[in-house]
């Protein structure tokens, strides 16, 4: 192993040290008075039960799947199809459930660590906010920073230690096998992603929307007051959905397109070896350095999260976002010419590793395109938000279809930029003259790559920003429930404005890392696929030929592509039904509580908060199963009825079609969301120059365009996310089933 | 040419006089008392209108269009290209943009001429409804008829006759270059459809939208109060959006599919010519001949429209539809046998023709499976529309979103029926043993476009039945005005719910047709490309090959096909924005006229509604124009920037996505619509059993939910359906552009 690649294990460590230091900090802090106290242990004992349940739940699943998974490898994977022939059947099938199971604890152990700090973060915030903006910034983004090193670096650490034990411990297992022996990880992180964010996204909106239409419309009582019994599942559910369900949702991106991009730097080494460049080896463990010093750019850049007080809270956020970027910028070029050693070949005029450097520059440049797009799109000093304003003093109609057309309109930028950056890096991989034995450039594709790991070296900080959110959201919420005094709310307020910002770019970021890798997982489902029709022709079949193309003509591929285009909405449909269904259980269990605790209205009874929670988490998980056995059996039917082919045009298509939807839900839902402030700040007159703020009609039209909103944009998009990956992964994975 | 293939100019023009004869049957009915006389004179001349200036813009706009084609064709269809070399440069841009124009032309005077029948069929059903249910059907379905006869007879005369013209007159033309060289007549039928849809569907519900907000919502009066200028504009909406629109949609259908089964065709008639089996050209006039039996067998099923007073007018309307469907089995057997004359050939134990008779047979009864699905989620006695009026006890928000739930849902069956139809009509096509020279298999593909052929034998009755719902519609809102008997409202009323679900109906056979011959239409697209190639290549070109994959793995075709996705969403906020903005327009005028005119409120003032027709007229105009730039720049963007194979995966995706969208918005919007009537017929009840209807909370909620489904389902969905068409002539036509 060459030098340069310790920086794996010891960046990995160095973050996860890092995130117990910001934790320590963290929870060394001020808690505020004893009512912040009270208030932050209740949220804190729900968000525990919910963890507690939900990650059983989904322990068993992965226990389930793994099995499953060894089974089916162990028995499809033959001696006819297996690369390493003597790990042929049974064996390829335990190793394959052992990363699968790796996988999946990793995902769940950074899941539940990162809610761990998030739900104890929320109260030192608010308490921080009784003396300062910036220290409340700090405590709130440290807090957010648990997560995003934690996820980031145990999904480093565990591809790296998995790909290394399998490289190094299994005999015939080399680099050039070992990325594909070590998919089952990938597939492992986006099973637990599936459910983490499907689970939560289920509870955060139906706790959310359920405890609004008991309490604000049938009780008249304001939102987030403490009579509501569904407040603290509300204030729960924010942790669960933007903390776990986020970081389940980047662990997996950052796991499975790191493995997908090692598959693609095989192609890489065999063109390497041959040339007798240096260091061969180093195209495949690329991946995993660039992701190692994009945490330590992050680590650094923790350092810059600082500013003034009458400072806009978004700069200091911005601030460290921006030395992030640019510390991965220099970083990218160091290990682009470090670890792409060439021996000086000269490749169109430049060295082979500064059209890759260019080619990483444009997945950063594509992650900061998307997050000023996701920020014209859902912020309120812009045409769409404010357009939807407007629409809102017709009525709740013309919100709707405003809205509507807003979401519907944010395709159009998100297509553009994706196409522009897939052309861009592909068409700079291609420049780098990457040629195989059989004639066939491997640069661009491996261009596709390197942009994609680009984009990710900044996938802490973003996640960093992202539970931000929900701490500030929390934050919030406590101020609300202790009654603290008029300035520590006013500040909780402004973090929990920007904390709606961080959480839309998140998303905006996830959307677009997941459409830059769709191409790269596609990819490597090839390669996989051809290795083993390789391997099958090597021993003898006559029958079958590689795959060269993914021919849309063909009639089994086109309805595969149609029933890939179709899941999306399909999916999601079941997705939002979920919701509907748990806030009904919430809705009859906080009127039931109403009725026979009349204390409540009066503040002489405490409302049992715990109650609802567990209520909640109990119809969360079970509704959750229905959308995630169909995004699980989907592939594996269409594969089977369809063959390997089709199953690639399916992946496309489907990835297409969530990608676009994902983006209609999020950024629709984020418009809403603001177009609700935009009016409840007072930025909307009618004809005479009259502010049209709260209790307005306009502004009621406007709460039901952000009620619709809420489960769009918090769990049939996010869910979709996680949705498009898993079908890359399990395609991956089960390949060789598909193939007779 | 056989003698069977005279059967196509006698059934068209049978069907035209038969046209002839239903309108001179309508016209002779007894028009009502004078009130009746006087609204259905102001409908007519706002319709009049209407008529007018749209179809001079769109003639304008055609004519624009053609000399463009024609100077583009002219240009690129060079010496080197062109599959009649005779024929190269000016004189193919000629003939292509005559094609065009001639298209163009047969399109509008159908639209021109329904609209005609239709705007004085509705007063004269008001007036039959005063003595007879069924008198009121057959008035409503002959006047219906009309629409549906001319539609499908002069696309059938138009195609025959060009097709007919070009291969008699033009040397160098034979049959099997002629269907290549009419391809213009289906992009300028497309192209007429576009805005005739477009205009139609934005005119049809801004007039809505915008007469129910300023009406209802602002000034307390019922909808279709004669007090409001904007009811005019309204009932005048709704021949534009389901006649002319609606009718320019299946037009479209029946001449670009038509037009592309002939063109596969083509590789039939080779083999058939190199068999030796009599006829080859039935090859390639099948499509035609099998249309033309189709519109004998809805003239004979115009014969069943009957039945009794007490009877649901469905089941009347059901009546002739069966009759239709069962004489077009028969007819198919019929034609099959004579026209696939393969000498005796048996393939796969059956002989040639069987195997395609059941391939039309699958487009039949997937038209059948289309209707009821529709119904199923549309109509009120089902669960999903109970399930949004449930939803809309609590709200605005959670019908909005159980709606939603439910147009995504719909995505599901209509994949796995369109799958399930195109693979096997695919397979049964395959059986026939159709093989060409080079050893590939055409008969698959040709089986698809036989079940396309077989499924637009019922378009005629399809469409009368559809131009039913604005006929029928119009009648209630005549009753209305002229303050009829209680049991004329009471019938008027009946008419309409049946035209409701037969306007739901037709969009779903839109849908349908439209995704079962995406796949044929592609094929063509691919045929006339590899026409070309061959052309280049046989002259001596040496750097390109022929195009049998389309290859979702190459980075252009992903690309495109993102673009393709992008499309669909990006076209439908541009129309549903125009909705918005000319919705916004007639608010203003009426309001003015509230206001300027006091004795509207007191009826000592008629309202000037011709004024707001105007308006109407002008906005929606104008605001059709970005949206079907949009639709036309697109392709020929992608065309020109990714390349001719990368057009094609655009082409496959964005129908893909454009049929998936169409079904969320129609059926989507159908469901909030019927969720509304449902409240309002008193099915909604409380927990108590107390009925939740009209004026109460529930209601208002549904009345939300219909709002924001018009645009979804009257202007949106029906444009996507042109789209998709439109995007595969526009292709068609122009792919020499796109080879370089």
């Amino acid at each position: 192993m060459e030098l340069i690649t310790w920086v794996v294990p010891v960046a990995g460590i160095a973050a996860v040290l890092f995130a117990l230091y910001l934790a320590r900090d963290v929870m060394s802090r001020d808690t505020g008075t004893p009512e912040m106290v009270a208030v932050g242990d209740t949220i804190r004992e729900g968000a525990d039960a919910f963890v507690k349940r939900q990650y059983t739940t989904i322990g068993v699943l992965a226990l389930v799947g793994a099995v499953i998974i060894g089974l089916v490898i162990g028995i499809v994977e033959t001696a006819e199809v297996a690369d390493v022939e003597s790990l042929a059947g049974p064996p390829i099938g335990i190793l394959t459930a052992i990363a699968f199971l790796v996988g999946a604890a990793c995902s769940m152990a950074s899941g539940i660590i990162g809610m761990f700090v998030s739900v104890r973060s929320n109260v030192r915030t608010a308490a921080a906010a009784r003396t300062s903006l910036v220290g409340a910034v700090q405590v709130a983004m440290r807090g957010g920073a648990v997560s995003g090193f934690l996820v980031v670096a145990l999904s480093l650490l565990g591809v790296w230690g998995i790909f290394t034990a399998y490289e190094t411990f299994i005999p015939g297992v080399g680099v050039e096998q070992a990325p594909f022996v070590i998919v089952g990880f990938g597939f492992g992180a986006s099973f637990v992603a599936l459910f983490a964010q499907l689970g939560g996204g289920i509870y955060t909106k139906a706790a959310d929307v359920g405890s609004d239409l008991v309490g604000k419309v049938e009780a008249g009582i304001p939102e987030d007051d403490p009579r509501n019994a569904g407040v603290i599942a509300d204030l729960v559910g924010d942790n669960v959905g933007d903390c776990a369900g986020r970081g389940a949702d980047l662990f997996e991106s950052t796991a499975a397109e790191n493995i997908g991009a090692m598959i693609l730097g095989v192609a890489a080494f065999a063109i390497a070896e041959s040339a007798g460049w240096p260091n061969p080896e180093a195209w495949i463990f690329f991946p995993l350095v660039i992701r190692a010093f994009g945490l330590l750019a992050t680590i650094v850049a923790m350092f810059f999260v600082r500013g003034s007080e009458t400072e806009n809270p978004m700069n200091i956020l911005n601030r460290g976002y921006w030395v992030t970027t640019i510390l991965s910028v220099a970083a990218l070029g160091f290990v682009t010419y470090v670890m792409m050693d060439t021996a000086g070949t000269i490749s169109n005029g430049l060295p082979v590793w500064v059209w890759f450097f260019f080619a990483g520059v444009v997945g950063l440049a594509t992650s900061v395109v998307f997050v000023y797009i996701t920020q014209y799109y859902t912020a309120g000093t812009f045409r769409p938000v404010r357009e939807i304003a407007e629409a809102s003093k017709t009525g709740p109609a013309t919100n709707i279809i405003s809205g509507t057309a807003v979401g519907f309109e944010t395709t159009f930028v998100t297509a553009i930029a994706i196409g522009i950056a897939l052309i861009a890096s592909h068409w700079l991989g291609s420049q780098a003259g990457l040629v195989n034995a059989e004639g066939n450039d491997v640069g661009g594709i491996f261009g596709t790559a390197v942009a994609t790991m680009g984009m990710l070296m900044t996938t802490a900080y973003i996640l960093a920003m992202d539970t931000f959110g929900p701490i500030t959201d929390n934050a919030g919420g406590v101020a609300e429930f202790s009654r603290a005094e008029a300035h520590t709310r006013e500040i909780t307020d402004r973090l929990d404005a920007v904390g709606n910002t961080t959480k839309a770019l998140t998303k905006g970021y996830a959307i677009a890392s997941a459409s830059l890798a769709a191409f790269l997982l596609f990819s490597a489902y090839i390669d996989k696929v051809n290795l083993i029709i390789g391997n099958q022709i090597e021993r003898g079949r006559t029958d079958i030929e590689l795959l060269t193309s993914v021919n849309l003509a063909d009639v089994g591929v086109f309805v595969a592509a149609l029933i890939g285009a179709m899941l999306a909405y399909f999916f999601s449909s079941l997705a939002i039904r979920a919701v509907g269904k748990t806030a009904q259980s919430i809705i009859v269990e906080v009127r039931r509580q109403f009725r026979e605790m009349p204390g409540i209205m009066d503040y002489t009874q405490r409302p049992d908060y715990a109650r609802v929670v567990d209520i909640t988490t109990r119809a969360a998980l079970r509704e959750m199963v229905a959308p995630g056995l169909v995004a699980v059996a989907t592939p594996i039917l269409v594969g089977l009825l369809l063959g390997y082919q089709a199953v690639a045009g399916f992946l496309m298509v489907g990835t297409i079609s969530g990608v676009m939807l994902a983006t209609v839900l999020n950024n629709g839902g984020g418009a809403w969301d603001n177009a609700k402030k935009y009016i409840e700040a007072g930025n909307l007159k009618d004809d005479a120059g009259n502010v049209l703020g709260k209790k307005t009609d306009a502004h009621a039209a406007a709460v039901v365009g952000d009620t619709v909103g809420d489960p769009f944009k918090d769990t049939a998009g996010p869910s979709l996310h996680v949705l498009v990956k898993l079908l890359a992964t399990i395609t991956l994975v089960l390949a060789p089933l598909f193939i007779r």
